[in-house]
């Protein structure tokens, strides 16, 4: 993991072959992101690679490999909602809390190895300023069966 | 929906046809909500009309429409704690987050139809101010059997 | 319940009978909590008691009077996590939110009784204070079958 706090966050992003898609429009009647003074407040951001969303249930449809690829898609998409937003990412100046979603049957287990696979890209993206507390849960069903959301509260730095 | 920048929350509520009930008590242990600084907390308000709560899943008992109509019952609640703890409606600057979860069987896929009917109450109530970040998730089960709770954060004006 | 404004949370715990474990470790790539400015985020708790972590879903393997047990639980493991952040319980403000996520059966419905559990503790650490907006859900499942976790958000004193 690269972290070099010198490093801009996009260039940690490339060093770790990372790249971001177009932020995702909103698919209802709410914003993907919303600033308040020092502090940026998330929607909740699921897997899509192009068009294609990854839906299905951890431990039915989807094992635990596909559901972090399919985390590390989502937290991809919230960090080109929130470049969006910022301009850079580099106003980030920390992650505050993360709660990801599971999408999974009654009987998996392993919510910390998916949501693992979406923490350890924002660490990427920010260094030691993207570790965050975090919350991890099973969800019995999700907007189009999709397969994991993931919702994020951030810092900005004052300007 | 009305979204004139000059009408007061009120009016915009009253020209909608959005009447607010007697905010509810807590359940429990806790509070309905929380004012620090200028932020606000609430708890998860729940749809009742009058005595009676909407309870059941979605997508066995409730139906989208049902969802829906349970939706709107519980923001017009949040909106009555609101305001009973801010005084009026328009103390409120800005409508930060929305958490949506949803009773719900693994197979229902419908959350953004059923939490859209929450945002768009709380749209209505504070026009541009009121759009949101949200998440919308299907849960297992709910207290009492509840069809849904809606928890958001806000911001205050300074006085 | 105690609640002399002047005790000190050490105090008000001591009195009622409960001891804080050593603060939990992160399982995985996040924190177990994050200070900015004056406002404390925390990750999930979990119920555990020395090295046995509380499994089963409440509903089946759990009855209310053991999803009480685990909440409780949770919750001192969350104060000790405070603790070890903070240097001492007493530079906690306000609780500001609590999220309670139990790991239930579809047809679970005292998800207050388990919760009221947790936010009880809190309320003893930090007398008034303490009192919080919260909300409870049934989740489908959690990490290693855990039978809660709790989150908080909590403001701390200006030094």
């Amino acid at each position: 993991m690269t972290d070099e706090p010198t490093m801009r966050c996009a260039e940690r992003l490339a060093a770790a072959g990372i790249d971001l898609p177009e932020p995702f429009p909103s698919f209802g009647s709410y914003v993907t992101a919303k600033r308040w003074g020092t502090q940026l407040f998330t929607a909740g951001h699921v897997s899509a690679a192009g068009d294609q969303f990854v839906t299905g249930k951890l431990g039915a449809a989807l094992d635990v490999e596909a559901g972090r690829s399919a985390a590390r898609l989502a937290a991809r998409s919230l960090l080109a909602t929130v470049q969006a937003e910022l301009g850079e990412l580099d106003q980030v100046e920390s992650v505050l809390q993360l709660l990801v979603t599971v999408n999974a049957t009654p009987d998996f287990t392993d919510h910390t190895a998916v949501a693992d696979a979406a923490s350890d890209v924002l660490i990427t993206a920010f260094g030691e300023a993207g570790r965050h507390p975090r919350l991890a849960v099973g969800v019995s069903s999700l907007p189009a069966d999709l397969a994991l959301e993931i919702q994020a509260t951030l810092a900005i730095k004052s300007s």
